[in-house]
């Protein structure tokens, strides 16, 4: 059987990606056949300071470079390591050799020393490919995709504008092919008619002109924000588009945090990452930690890449 | 034993308010001696109609007003009566006839049509009292208060300021007496050190005043918004202070739906509520109809009571 091939970017290897990475491969080598953007030389350092064995079949795409990792600290070589690791993975995706990749989390910090001058993960794909992507966070019960992500709360509702909102709605459907998505509301009650708000006209019009373009009823809204995760309107929607960060993910994380994974749609490649970040607190410290996140971030990897 | 007297406004009779009473009574009298505010032949009325028996003990304060049932219509006579069974109970609990009192819900255009032009239960308690209540809805597990209620969201920046929101926090430390009560920054990530937004400046001013006037570390915050409600985060807070209504009630009814209850804080009387609608739709019906919310809600009262 041909497993499809992933290429995970190591993450910053001050943190506990590298754990992680170590203790879940028997698990997750069942199912795909992972590529680990790190050179065997680091590789050792890190086994030896956690005192994990390298496990069998592990196979490397040697990222260039060396420094000694310092448990939770922020540094700029290791900054500088985890965007190199992060490259390479891209790169091995746009070349086709890998199928999809998943990203262990960085730390903005380090990246920032490193003279890396980007947000994140998402930041570096929409430059590097020149397109929007959309950010998707979720499980298989739920995913939430932001119309807005990293603004301030009081600049969202300038962004409420019904072209804009058409396409991404459209582009989200064409990656995610969910046929019953919801698309919550911007204000109290969804505006309760006017009275607590005026934005809903814009995402009622932007939904009707997305179902209008595939010609099928598939954008439900706008829902009351604060009803929409309810247990009920929940049993009708997998996929929810939120028009602000904590709108989607405050409920998200209520509900599924440790399950929780991020992904990058609209994008050539695919790629999927932890929700999480680097732990440092808990680094090389030998503690239980919790390896959902991941593994259900190389499961969803693997399913985009089927289809 | 002298069992806490609890007036409950019967809300609405074209609803579900007085089925969910019916069916309640004989599970709540072992906890409470509640007072119905519903003059008989009204409540023969719903009780013929309901096919239900009106329950033993089943005490009245007999609110005037007369008019034929339709379940499931909005309506100038209904509108007028629910208010009037709401205006009993205030002055039931005024007069100290009554420890609290248990609003059932009622329609909002029922009572616009009978000229009553206040949007709900608090604003009349307001204005009644002259004070201002604070907003707390959840469950024993979790319980959010607003520091801004029902304005479009775009209009919430404006209002996150130091004084105001130092006196809230104030007097919501005095009506519920938690020690360790989270407060919620406004930006996602918390502003990210002003990155993401300033709000979060005067959150802290504001959490420090407040510390300060009760020379106890009681608020905790600005916390991470979407991360306030995490599991993790819940083990650590029974309360928490949003600053704006989805933000609190998302993940709320996220998790705990069906549970919970509307309690209006800082005002001369106490007064808690169910957190869901008339329910047309299933008025009269005989249908599996979920009495949890008010159970719980004149358990609220009641605690709320003794203290």
């Amino acid at each position: 059987m041909n497993l499809p091939k992933i290429a995970i970017s190591i993450g910053d290897l001050n943190g506990i990606g590298i754990e992680i990475v170590l203790k879940s491969h028997s698990e997750i080598s069942h199912i795909c056949k992972p590529i680990y953007c790190i050179n065997k030389n680091m590789l050792l350092q890190a086994s030896k300071l956690l005192n994990i064995e390298i496990p069998e079949n592990f196979e490397l795409f040697e990222t260039k470079g060396e420094f000694d990792i310092k448990a939770g600290t922020v540094s700029k070589k290791s900054g500088k390591y985890s965007y190199n690791s992060f490259m390479d993975a891209i790169k091995l995706a746009s070349k086709k050799e890998v199928d999809a990749i998943c990203t262990l989390p960085i730390n903005k910090e380090s990246w920032n020393k490193a003279d890396i001058r980007y947000k994140g993960h998402t930041e570096v794909l929409r430059d590097y490919f020149g397109k929007h992507a959309i950010m998707m966070l979720g499980c298989e019960k739920m995913f939430v995709a932001l119309f807005t992500e990293h603004i301030p709360l009081k600049k969202v509702s300038k962004k409420i504008e019904t072209e804009d909102l058409t396409k991404f709605l459209v582009d989200f459907y064409k990656n995610v092919k969910g046929d019953n998505i919801a698309v919550l509301g911007l204000n109290p009650h969804a505006g309760d008619n006017g009275v607590l708000g005026d934005e809903e006209v814009e995402i009622f019009k932007a939904i009707k002109k997305a179902n209008k373009y595939f010609d099928k009823n598939i954008f439900k809204g706008p829902l009351v924000p604060d009803i929409a995760f309810s247990p009920m309107s929940r049993k009708n929607f997998k996929y929810f588009v939120a028009m602000y960060h904590d709108q989607g993910l405050a409920p998200l994380k209520a509900l599924y945090f440790d399950e929780s994974i991020n992904v990058s749609l609209n994008l050539p490649i695919i790629r999927t990452s932890v929700d999480h970040g680097t732990a440092f607190n808990i680094a090389y410290k030998n503690e239980k930690i919790n390896t959902q996140s991941y593994i259900n971030a190389v499961k969803e990897a693997i399913n985009l890449s089927k289809r």
